[in-house]
């Protein structure tokens, strides 16, 4: 019991530890990583030393009441549903959905967003993964779909699905990020907006497929070829280049998406997993290989997905997405309930490789505490992170900050501006803000 | 190119590699693990080597044929169909669906199977995981929702779900199995039916919530307490007795399935996850927690979910899962397309920690290779197993053994009898057969 209530005493005293200071110094020689400004706690020590048997405490509208009979529902006393062969969520959680945006006079020619301030864990449904669409989804037929693959090849080659299926396949969990995902934050102010409007351009399922590198193989590919196009099935045609040493690297023809058929709003029957590369490169509805000395230079890769620099030059071909995070619980929508103990969670993810560090300011980026990461922690999978924080009924500023294992830091968004400028949409990265206020509403802010 | 010409024609020999002979001896020599009889390859060998050139070769009817001009489908030709906010599979998948078993007269007491046979990866989309019911599905209103934690506790408690959800959390994949999956094999003769109708009965999700020990603890839990109760808010009030060892040890709270809230069919909005035990002991739409000094002894653990013994006397509180593996690829219901070369694609699983190895037989046990695990391999998850097999279109046995990290191997079926007899329906993990006949024809078989 002694040491309970010590750390409970430890914890009340959590919310004023600053860097400096008698109490700082003190929560320093207990804790492996010091807690950080504004009330942030590093679970490390928290669970580590069963301080849990405080928690309620520190949640001073209190999360749990004494009991006495629990009432026995309506649900309880009537036979419930009976069985279906596909289930689907509560009616409850109608709510949890997907929004978009198309343009004008199109009904499929947009994106919609994943509401991730609604989610936990790693994975995204199948249901709610982000959509970027050129002219909607295409109904296609599996039994007449093909992939062709040909260009630089001794043997082009044309693929059944069922064929394609007979294959050795690999499984992977991987993000997908939209280049365009959190291009908002270029904007001279702050949209107002949340994490599904603002960086609801990434998803992350586990993926089942064919190695391309397998049919390449087969196909025999040229000593000259440098490239591939990849073309999708859709009415536009959606085409990317792709360098042939990413295709034969950890590329994958995508049969499968968390355990079942991809579905068609993300590529049925087929579609290539380029891991950690920006979201159109991952061609949904894959009809066409085509193996090529150089870059095909189509309009999805020309006009659009090439970052406009302030010079009036561009950066084209940029690939895989920088380390990047953002919160999302406290989030703006989930407004805050009363002070006391939150977790903050988020995301973070990497096209280079895996996350080896979240940070999390609770103070606009003064001070910083080591996030949680949920184990296990994959190479450009979406990386789940969580930190505890009592919050004091004070304005807080509510920051994280993404390193990857080759080093890389996600910039702060002055950096990141100052470096690439603002005439783009592309590959935004900077550290995302959202501001606490004390009446509990979460927004969005540049800090 | 000479390696390539090489390795595929060691790979032409492989289908007559037996464990002696020549020609085993000279690929013994070749292979880190020689591949088995019955046309079994090592994968790490196979791929290591680059020999997948060779593979379309080794599909007698052709995978891919020579390419001319892809035909203009009716989908390029005009638009998609517009975005939706919760995304659905696609009609041409309506197969892909569980299919169930109600007991007579009602529509909501019985069980629901995955269509595994269908699905590839690890992760079975949140839609298509098993479900048992004991009064179908209660459509529980998450406000009114209450979790009561009692007994032998100095401080009862009551949770809304809006006060879990500022616990700390965290996120774990883990697979459910009914304690009467794969019931059928204790049968005399081997029922007609595929990896769905009997082996249906195990799913695998990321799950996320709340660890039972944190409220436990705030709790306040008297050291009299060796046992819990865990009842659920269905009609039947399906209740388990739970030793307190592992409530404290990696039970969850869990309130998202595979990132979004749990469905109803799996217990919205609150499930109690067991890692590795068991399937109803992870008591779905959980309402009540009762700390106890003993076993509670309720009709669910008494009546039903007990192993009985041939000497009349019974297993009582069998809880972990042992080790098991099942192949669903070829299975029952996928006819082979021709010889040549197939996947053998399945799942492996144990209640105790990690698969450390799968061996795959296409000889009916006589002789094995080891599958290729996907990585990453995780305690109490399921695990896709590989390897790659040559039906040389004679009868084939196919046949996975499973072996745990903790040493423990999955059993044959006579063995598991010869200990355990046919009075049961619970806790079958002996190693399952599909035979393979000369037609391509896969049924299920002793063997």
């Amino acid at each position: 019991m002694r040491k309970k209530i010590k750390v409970k005493s430890d914890m009340s005293r959590g919310q004023d530890a600053g860097t400096t200071g008698k109490d700082s110094k003190r929560l320093a020689i207990r804790r492996p990583n010091p807690a950080a400004g504004n009330g942030l706690f590093d679970r490390r020590h928290l669970l580590g030393a069963a301080a849990t048997a405080s928690m309620a405490t520190l949640i001073s509208r209190p999360a749990a009441t004494a009991a006495g009979e629990l009432a026995v529902e309506p649900w309880m006393r009537e036979l419930g549903s009976p069985f279906t062969g596909y289930g689907q969520p509560s009616r409850f959680e109608a709510k949890v959905a997907r929004i978009w945006t198309s343009v004008s006079g199109t009904t499929g020619t947009g994106a919609s967003r994943t509401p991730h301030h609604l989610l936990d864990g790693t994975i995204t449904p199948s249901g709610l993964h982000f959509e970027r669409h050129h002219s909607g989804i295409p109904d296609i037929d599996p039994d007449a779909h093909r992939l062709l693959i040909h260009g630089l090849v001794k043997r082009p080659l044309v693929f059944t699905l069922e064929a394609l299926a007979r294959y050795p396949m690999v499984s992977r969990i991987a993000f997908i990020e939209c280049g365009g995902n959190s291009g908002a934050l270029y904007q001279k102010d702050p949209v107002a907006g949340g994490v599904q409007a603002l960086h609801g351009l990434v998803s992350c399922s586990e993926w089942t497929g064919v190695r391309l590198a397998d049919l390449l193989d087969e196909a025999g590919v040229d000593p000259r070829a440098q490239w591939i196009l990849a073309e999708g099935a859709d009415a536009a045609g959606m085409s990317r280049s792709v360098p042939i040493a990413k295709a034969m690297d950890d590329a994958i023809l995508a049969l499968y998406q968390n355990g079942e058929r991809i579905r068609p709003s993300n590529g049925y029957p087929l579609r290539l997993l380029l891991p950690g590369y920006e979201g159109n490169m991952n061609v949904k509805w894959l009809r066409r290989i085509k193996v090529t000395e150089g870059p095909t230079m189509t309009k999805d890769e020309t006009s659009k997905y090439t970052i406009s620099l302030p010079d009036g030059k561009a950066l084209q071909f940029v690939f895989p997405i920088e380390a990047k995070s953002v919160i999302t619980r406290p989030s703006p929508g989930l407004a805050m309930k009363g002070v006391g103990l939150y977790e903050i969670s988020g995301l973070a993810w990497s096209g280079y490789g895996k996350i080896a560090k979240v940070d999390v300011s609770a103070d606009g980026g003064k001070s910083w505490v080591p996030a949680t990461l949920q184990e296990p922690v994959l190479a450009k999978a979406a990386t789940r992170f969580r930190v505890d924080w009592r919050w004091n009924g004070g304005p807080a500023v509510l920051q994280s900050r993404a390193t990857d294992d080759s080093g890389y830091v996600q910039p702060t968004r002055a950096r990141l501006i100052a470096d690439r400028g603002m005439r783009t949409i592309y590959h935004f990265n900077g550290i995302a803000s959202w501001a606490v206020g004390e009446n509990g509403e979460v927004t969005h802010v540049y800090a």
